[in-house]
Formats: structure tokens, sequence, C-alpha cells
């Protein structure tokens, strides 16, 4: 009977039984119990992990996290051992997010709750709205998809751009390949960055790239703050060319003297991106999947590395 | 020839010179420079208007409002003439803000600003997501029913509540009649309200109303100020079991001294609904349409009251 390990007793709990299949509490922190028996392990989520403990498993098969990156887990993943991330889970409210933080930053959400500390009402002032705007979403995955899904209803026009230029679906009409940036980037008012991290995407918004972004167009981060140059948008922000809303950023946590917090026109989100209530019962059911292909001796989902 | 007054010459500028209309400037402040000719009438937007001036004008047939709200006007009409509302003109505009606040409020953004003033890193804190919530619309004409099209996207379901009961659309499956709230507001996570303001709507959503809506529900408010008890609102949220998101407010602008300012958990936007860059052109459209039906001697689009 394969034994897996979930980072507590909570998620076990809310996996529930599985026939075929036990399940024990592990949260890399200590050595494990069963290090013998353990052939599928499940991190803690969202916490500073000893990753280099999935080394001690002799029979470790599977590493499934509940995160949707996977670029600081990679370098720990044993010879043989499939990593698959939690592609999917994260979604919808990552996505949600996303449009929370475009949508706040152009109609002045910021500008209203600083007043509101205040008791003032500030008269009115026309902001620029989602409707008529010209939105690029920068990684169309499956989070990129569904940013375009929750875009779709505000009269907005939406650009795709990926790795490589493929067909459009039913929200796009056709995909472009990143090597299209130069000469899209000049025509977008809003550019929603959610690639994943790579070699190929670190730096990717760098000066070029938000000296190519028109006067007064904004920046959405959701994916990781290393695919940005901070001092690069520093100055882009500072000099109130450019807006940004960043869910991520470089360093993360940003520390309490970065410049980067007190520009105007600047948005940030402490990376919350899947920290809501629709994480648990996607995730769950995820993990359901998972286990049961897994006990079967079915392939895995969403394996996005093999050590 | 028909006389046509607009708020002052910017707009006469943006709507552009049409064959067989002369057009002029009136912002209803002063006294009109062509009283016996001016036979349309263009009120100036979000200001507040010596409405009785209307009076004076003895060939008046026609006031077309910038707004979608005419309760402060009816009063002022003369009798045979027709009072045309800019409905449609703010619809994308004002749904996508009734969203923001609402994805705003969930996803904790007032927090993250509060936060970030003070340069600081907020721990991950698991939020309510739009996804799988249950939202209310309240009110389904134009706003209600762009508001429905914005959240279809976002995995949410969506009940829709009108006056009186009727079929469905591509949105939701019915509409249901404001008879059925008793029943409906219980079940519901987020109640947006875009009803008009009238002597039933005035007070609608009182303390039997807020009593009726579940703990951690969310109220969002992009109407009229007056369809809340402002009393009964602070008394539920004060407590921490409601949170409101309101763009409205009675009164309104709510002066400084006012308690609402401070409580945890409400969201206040100083009744910028219509106000961005959507308005323009959608107005600019309207009144082009409405001035060539005058002209014509063809019937107006949006009349919702005659004097």
């Amino acid at each position: 009977m394969p034994v897996i390990s979930l980072p507590d007793q909570n998620w076990i709990d809310l996996v529930g039984p599985m026939e075929g299949i036990e399940m024990l509490p592990w949260d890399l922190a200590e050595e494990p119990s069963r290090r013998d028996e353990i052939s599928f392990v499940v991190p803690p989520y969202m916490t500073s992990c000893r990753w280099e403990r999935l080394g001690v498993l002799p029979r470790l098969r599977v590493v499934q996290l509940l995160s949707a990156g996977y670029d600081n887990v990679v370098s720990a993943i044993p010879a043989g051992v499939k990593l698959a991330n939690a592609s999917g889970v994260h979604d919808a409210s990552t996505a949600e997010l996303a449009v929370a933080l475009a949508l706040s930053a152009l109609r002045g959400i910021p500008d209203f709750v600083a007043a509101q500390a205040r008791s003032q009402w500030l008269p009115a002032k026309s902001r620029p709205s989602m409707a008529d705007r010209k939105v690029l979403i920068l990684g169309y995955g499956g989070i990129g998809t569904a940013i375009a899904r929750r875009l779709s209803g505000f009269e907005a026009s939406l650009t795709a751009v990926a790795s490589r230029a493929r067909a459009g679906d039913g929200l796009v009409d056709s995909v472009h390949g990143v090597d299209e940036l130069p000469s899209l980037l000049p025509e977008h008012d809003v550019v929603i960055v959610i690639v994943p991290l790579s070699d190929a995407t670190t730096g990717l918004v760098g000066r070029d790239f938000l000296a190519s972004m028109p006067d007064g167009a904004l920046l959405v981060n959701v994916s990781r703050g290393k695919v940005v140059d901070t001092q690069a948008l520093l100055e882009a922000t500072s000099s109130g060319r450019i807006m940004a809303a960043l869910d991520v950023t470089n360093p993360e946590p940003l520390p309490a003297d970065h410049p980067l917090w007190q520009v105007p026109g600047v948005l940030i989100s402490p990376h919350v991106g899947g920290v809501t209530s629709a994480f648990e019962p996607r995730a769950v059911a995820l993990l359901r999947e998972q286990f049961a292909a897994f006990a079967q001796e079915r392939p895995a989902r969403n394996v996005v590395h093999v050590g």
C-alpha cells in the first residue's frame, strides 16, 4: 500500500480516506517518521522547506506541490523522482487577483483607501476604465487563459503572448510569440505578466520592455518577482510614466526600507495570488486525482520535471 | 433649425458639427443667451444645477441628461417636456467599478494599501475569492446586466433580482422578483445593489435586509446612497458581521466626521462609477443619435419622464 505524506493532519482530513492509500503527516521540517516507506510527498504550501530532506526517502517516486511555481524545488528533486505542480489549482484565485489589481489601479482604489483613512471624499477626477483598454496578457497557460476569460466581459481588447505563436481560442483570435513583444508593447495600455520563471523570463520586464510601454500604461505582475527588473521598474514608475500593480516582488518579501513601497502609482499586494477560499477545494480535488492515479499506477498529471 | 444647448464649448467640440442643428453652450448657471430658441437642453454632468432655469425656455421639448440617475431632476421638468437619461452610457464604467469594489473588498486590497503606506509586507492570510461565491445582483437593467456579463468569467454563481420576475438571459437562468429577496438573501455571499432610486427602493437595504445577509457577507452599492439605510449599515458593519463597498452614500458627500469612514471592512469610493474614460465616447455617441432623431422628428431614446 503506497504511503503518502501530506503537510499536516488537517490536509489528511481534508483529502479524506482513500482505499488502498495510507497517509501520514510530514512537513519536511523534522526527519520523516517512516522514511523507508514514503513514496509520494506533498510538501507544505507557502512555507520555506528543507527540500534536501527529500533525499532521505529511498522509495520516493513523486513530489506533488501545492503551488504552480516550482523553480525553487527543481534542484532538490532526487534522480528519477517526478515533480508535479498544482497547475489549475490556483488559476481562479490568481487570475481574479490579476483583474482585481488591474481594476484597482486603473480606477483609483488606492487613492480612495488613502483618502478614506483621512475621512476625505475626493473630488471627482476621470480615471481610465478597463472598457476600451488594450490589454496584453504575457504568458498564456492556465492562469493567462483564466485572466482572459475574466476580462472577456469588460469591453477591453485582449492580446495573448506566449513563448511561441499559436492559434487562438474562444477568447483571443491568436496567440502571439514573445518575439513580437517589441511591436506589441507600444500599442497596449495594460500588460499582465503571468509567465513561469525560467532563464528566458528572468528580467524579461527590463528597461527596454518598460520603455516600449506607452505613457501612463499599467504593468501588472502576478508571476514571479524576478521576471521584472526591480531597478528598471523603480525608475519607470518613479518618473510617473508607468503605473504598476504587483503581487510579487524581487526581493520578496519587499524589505521595509525598499523605495518601491512609496512610489505613487505603485500598488503592492503581499504574494496572495493563491491564498483564498478557492484554493482548498481545488487542491483537494487534484490530490485525490493524483493519489488515485498513483495507487493504480497510472501516470500523474502536471509533471513539470523529472530528477 | 433646432437650437440645442450643451454644457460648454468642449462638449460642442466633442459632439462635432451636425447638419441641420445649431449648438450653443449653456451650463444652467447663468441666464441662457437665446432663451426663446433653445428646444433641447443637455445639462452639465455631475454638477449641481439650477434646474428651475429650465422653466424659462418657451420652446423646450427635450432635456437629455448625461447621467443614468434622474431622481433629482424630475420635479423641475416643465409640462410636456421629455426627460431622457443616459441609460447605457455609464453601464461599462459603473459595472466595472462594482466588480472592482467587490474584488477589492473580498481580496483585501484596502488592507494591502494601508500596509503599503507603512512599508509593511503583510503575512499571508486566506481571503474569500470571487470564485465559488454566490452573488446576488439587485437591479437587473442595463448596468445590472453589464455587471453579470463581467462576472460571468469568475466561476461565481449569479442570481439576478428585479422589480418583477421574468425569464433569464444568457447570463442568468431567470430573473427573480424583489418579493423573493427574504428567501434569497440568506444564501448569498455578495449583494450588488444597482436599483434606481424611487419611493419603493428608498431604504430598501435596511435593518431587516442586512439581518438576512449571512455572516461575513459583502454589500456593494453602486446605485444611490438613499437606497441604503446608513444607520442600519453602520450597525451591521461596526459589529464586523457585514462588509461593505460603497460608491454612493447618504449623506453624500460623506462628511468628514461621519463614523462610516472608519469602520473596518467598509470601503468607500467617492461616487466615481461613471467618471472614467469610457464616458466621453459613449456619451457623444448617444448625443449624436438623440440630436439626429430630434432634428428628424423621430422619437427620442431613453425617455424616463414627461413633465
